[in-house]
């Protein structure tokens, strides 16, 4: 019965070779160390942690420092501004020409070639600012993310957590979308991917207007070249990064004739940029939003073309609510992935749906808790999804908004909150190759990528046996559990 | 797909008569009010906010007043010593002849014909300590219960509440194992749940040893006579109440030698009450307790016999733990239902073994949440189980320790937080006849009871329908949800 049980879990068909016995050995050694210590000091434990509290403790991790450096595949769920890590994004507030104002008591960037006069909102050189007075600093980095000391008391509901970090993409906008940063900050999000050991991104963009200096407006079109040249330069620089591709998805909080908009939008976005551009989805808080069913001719317009959906949908813990519903339109819209489907534990027909449809599930561990569905990441439904072999893939979201960095935080947290004390390296290895089987590559391309990726993962077994045998020699830890 | 969906919903089956959807109607004015009210104000939805806090706004709740009215069958999962009202506990504080004395900071109780020395504890009439300080009897209150006004900060793990939960037991162990007070409190214990319009339970109890003044000491077997008397002084002076039945659970915090002698125990209580006996379990934290597998020989020579079993199993966040591996020891031993199974969404094995099998999970909502296994009670494994249509029966647990009463609160939090949005006057009926089905008792019993409670139910119907017809014609409120 209990082999019966876990050969239903994500990764239990895996037959693992010999050297990836002795990695997995590795790997168990670390896990067992920390899920144990987690037993006994479960107020310790660090996927029931918030992650405002729990982040400096995860980066001294085994575990975590393990997930690393092991080849992930792609990254399928993150949004275009809110990327890189926040070191690098408070590193962009000491570019030239950045200037600041406060209005509502949020702080507003952009970029001028001189001084500007506004009646709304007195710029003011970033510089000048830092200068002009010593707790400006502090302030400003309060804008960058949504980390608080004390999130229980800042953020009692979830919409007030939703506020802000609504609050930060809008103040993050005039900075970002200055040409030159634009650019910069894609290139830097591919760069922490890469080096976090992703190799692949499928990322979800709104297209804003992106600026020049001299005035220069580029609309939607012309910013998909600015990712696509920036892209060409990343893997110019890092060839063995193998790509990324957009998803198109603007706000879900419009009216019709803007989707009609959306529509006519993304079908020539797809016709320009065929193979860059992925598909369409719509973002913003679903329970304050529209929902899909708002849009369903629209939509249907869309579906003919060879558009893809990737529609977030019930990232909510409101059952029944249109958020909820959700689940159902993207569904029978015939979505290729799912963004969080928090709710989908709650359908049993949509988990039928999913499976048998192969839907990938884009589950965002630290996302769902900072954002307050669920705080102790043992309860999270995808908890559920993973010991049930349901199509899932782990994804990060908004990692900038949260001190984080691409990936390999939530995979740490899938691993150690979301599945068994006994889940092994057999989990992990599968998540990487669904990141590969559930992205919108064809094909021919996800084989091509295979190949590569296990080119690597070869590699990263070399890697970690070498590692160890150099520190049983030569180091300072034993390391008791090799064969 | 919707109709596929909300089909598979515990009471989806179920036809309304017109009555019941006149009911039905008036209930769900009154929770749709409250749930979209939470929607709107998410920090004020009660079963996200922690009982402690949420108990006074619950008891003004329209829908907690319906729930309460509800012939509700059975409750099947409660303590012996942790059933009654907190008001009522601590009027047994008021009792003659009862001492209190302190130990590493904990309140003892016992009762005694004159005054006691102890060089242990200083034993005092409660009378007298009140007299002699005035704030005594607020530290009375406080060991009572395990409420407190910050859980958060009083209780960070799970551990820190479970200790404290146990000191309680300990606390009212010399209180109310004093024969005239074990009576009376059983009694009471039925006369709250008749009053909650519960017609039967199954509650667990360790039998411990009963005394008088006197010296007199009542080992397990006397002890289930003073169960039985009790029941039957209640069952005449209160004859539409249906009865009750223990199931015989002692520590599992114990050797196996104390299980031999359990396995003794349970055998002859059975042959001297095979009525009264429904069964065996075994208590305490089990994340901190012998997991079953330790007594699995024990436990097959019990299994002989004709004594069910209703195992407490991974009441726990830990999967792949020793406590959750109780799922599959507790199904393996054909246990009749399962205390708690919170990891059971863990474990797609045992959840297709509940369905075949009909093992009833008792869930009890509050319990979990303030023994910190989950926070808001959206994220309980129980709302997946309810959208499924697994066997599930509502329980209360220890109501006594955290200011509940009898069923009503974990049947609100059942209904508000563990369903839908849409789930209405179905559910609730389906889950009271869960209760009776998934009982102790013999086909024919059952069959009985149901007519009992169907009675009960029509007048239930007839009752609601007439208070409301008077309210819309000389009451406060206007109803307009009548057809």
């Amino acid at each position: 019965m209990l082999s019966s049980d876990s050969s239903q879990m994500i990764g239990s068909s895996i037959v693992l070779s010999d050297k990836e016995q002795q990695v997995n050995d590795l790997l168990m050694n670390y896990k067992l160390k920390e899920y144990d210590e987690g037993f006994n000091n479960p107020g310790n434990f660090l996927p029931a942690v918030n992650f405002f509290k729990s982040k400096s403790k995860i980066e001294q991790s085994e575990v975590f420092n393990f997930i690393r450096k092991l080849p992930k595949g792609a990254s399928l769920h993150s949004h275009d501004t809110a990327s890189v890590s926040s070191e690098f994004l408070y590193n962009l507030t000491y570019s030239d020409n950045l200037y600041g104002c406060v209005t509502n008591e949020r702080l507003q960037f952009h970029f001028f070639s001189e001084s500007m006069v506004d009646n709304v909102c007195k710029w003011k050189l970033v510089e000048q600012l830092r200068q002009e007075n010593s707790s400006f600093d502090d302030f400003l980095k309060t804008q960058l993310t949504i980390i608080v000391d004390d999130p229980v008391k800042v953020y009692p509901s979830i919409n007030d957590v939703w506020s802000r970090f609504m609050q930060t993409f809008s103040t993050l906008s005039g900075l970002l979308t200055y040409r030159p940063v634009f650019q910069s900050y894609f290139y830097q999000a591919l760069k922490e991917l890469y080096e976090d050991n992703v190799m692949y991104l499928e990322f979800r963009g709104t297209l804003p207007d992106v600026y020049e200096l001299n005035g220069t407006i580029y609309k939607a079109e012309e910013v998909v070249k600015l990712y696509i040249d920036t892209l060409q330069d990343f893997k110019r620089d890092y060839p063995n990064f193998h790509g990324a591709r957009l998803i198109y998805a603007p706000s879900r909080n419009v009216d019709n004739e803007t989707v009609d908009n959306y529509v006519v939008a993304a079908t020539k976005l797809k016709e320009l940029y065929p193979d860059f551009i992925a598909g369409f989805d719509l973002v913003g808080q679903e329970d304050l939003g529209k929902p899909l069913i708002q849009f369903i001719p629209q939509l249907l317009e869309l579906a003919k073309t060879n558009i893809k959906f990737f529609f977030h949908a019930a990232e909510t813990d409101w059952i029944g609510t249109s958020t909820d519903m959700n689940l159902f339109d993207a569904v029978l819209l015939n979505t290729t992935r799912i963004g969080h489907g928090f709710g989908i534990t709650k359908h049993p027909q949509i988990l039928q749906e999913v499976k048998s449809r192969s839907i990938a599930i884009e589950i965002s561990p630290i996302s769902n808790q900072v954002l307050k569905l669920v705080d102790d990441l043992r309860n999270h439904p995808g908890a559920f999804l993973i010991a049930s072999g349901y199509p899932v893939v782990i994804t990060c979201d908004d990692p900038s908004f949260w001190g984080a960095k691409a990936l390999s935080y939530d995979w740490y947290m899938a691993f150690m909150g979301l599945s068994s004390r006994e889940s092994d390296l057999k989990l992990l290895k599968q998540l990487a190759m669904n990141s590969l089987i559930y992205s919108a590559m064809d094909e021919e391309e996800k084989s091509d990528t295979f190949i590569e990726w296990e080119k690597q993962w070869n590699q990263f077994l070399e890697d970690i046996l070498k590692k160890d045998v150099f520190m049983k020699y030569f180091g300072c830890c034993s390391v008791n559990n090799i064969k």
